[in-house]
């Protein structure tokens, strides 16, 4: 049997300010520090350890990590970036408020926005300042590969063949991998896990900077899988997530 | 022509305490922390950029990495760690206040088990509590790689095989390559680029958080180095380091 555990970034400048983020780098705020700390303590006293971490190629999942390997006593571990692991592409939502579009597109249409399997956000123009074209970080990227925008269906697209040369391979290997990544790159990742429908997807929301073991069998298929900690305050910490798109 | 770029790490709590360090893994203390960010605001304001970065497995210089990286905006950078790029083991004086060391066996025995080419300090008996055999992360070596004391000399016979290994293929092939490591591993790699003799680089010290640039030529020979930043600054700092083995 084999554990994986993954991580969402704690709480960033935009989640604090309400705002579509997407493949914009922004930082952690102070509860998003202590949040990632915390969840490296919640790892280490429930006796956790790791051999490799991978995370995106934006800071906010890299801090986190770098905070609760810090708790963990593994800042030396090896850590690899992956820009497949980055949060959903916002497209022209990014940098706009949740509550503030909603009140003008209205909230059936944010939560579409939001949390549709397959309805991506209006695109960002080619040029728009906005874009990563020219961000070097992805210049080992075609640039169709680089997205203007993204539905959910469009990260599985890349987070599954993430998972398929990189995470599933080190875990068989018998690496024990913490991911330290997105509220959209993880429920990627766990429709695919635990074939969770593209309707009942829509449902599935993520706190941030709680732990999420998956106890998998010989075949990678879940067993089982939980967050660490207080199951209540995952709880209310997943539905706060939800609420963000209201008016 | 090629450029290299390395940091000896910020101040950690036994640089602030004058205690001998070695391959103990003490944290950056708040003045490392903003030495850390102060040379990556360097590097950034003199346009520098990075293509990977080395460090060693002592949180002191992973720490002041990541700092540096986070004022670079190249969080998402490849890093590597690299025991061999970690801080001369000093054995049994590990632990041990430098001032207090001086007045007990007189100045002159500690300044030669600081900076003598060839005397290494006394050794951890195999069994001591200070020692690395059952740090996971040196699990991949054989106890006998993992010293119980090292000399200069010991450390350049780590550190060269990085650089022929690692570090130089890295260079040849185009990565602008940026090291965080520690006082006598660079001591160690500035000796074998600079040519420096044994007697030499007795009086050699490198200060805290300053970055040192190093132009090199097609053979990656030096063609000159510097200290980022005041000169003065750097001078001073670096004649602080010495004066740290009084008593």
């Amino acid at each position: 049997m084999y554990k994986l555990v993954m991580i969402r970034h704690g709480e960033s400048t935009w989640n604090r300010d309400n705002r579509f983020t997407g493949w914009t780098d922004v930082p952690l705020t102070e509860t998003g520090v202590a949040q990632a700390r915390e969840s490296g303590r919640l790892l280490r006293e429930a006796g956790y350890d790791f051999d490799i971490a991978y995370t995106s190629v934006l800071k906010r999942a890299i801090w986190t990590l770098w905070y609760a390997l810090d708790e963990l006593d593994r800042t030396w571990l090896p850590v690899v970036n992956d820009w497949r692991l980055n949060e959903r592409h916002y497209g022209g939502l990014q940098g706009l408020n949740k509550a503030e579009t909603a009140r003008q597109y209205g909230e059936e249409q944010v939560l579409l926005w939001r949390r549709s399997y397959d309805v991506p956000p209006p695109p960002l123009a080619p040029d728009d300042p906005r874009g990563q074209r020219h961000d070097p970080r992805y210049a080992k990227l075609a640039p169709e590969q680089i997205p203007l925008t993204e539905c959910l269906k469009d990260t599985v697209a890349r987070v599954i063949p993430c998972w398929n040369e990189r995470l599933a391979p080190a875990i068989r290997a018998g690496q024990r991998v913490l991911i330290s990544a997105h509220g959209n790159s993880m429920r990627a990742l766990v429709k695919y896990l635990d074939g969770i429908s593209d309707t009942d997807i829509v449902g599935l929301n993520i706190p941030n900077g709680i732990p999420l073991v998956y106890e998998l069998d010989a075949d990678l298929k879940p067993i089982r899988s939980y967050y660490l900690g207080d199951p209540e305050a995952a709880a209310k910490a997943a539905a706060a997530v939800a609420a963000q798109g209201r008016a």
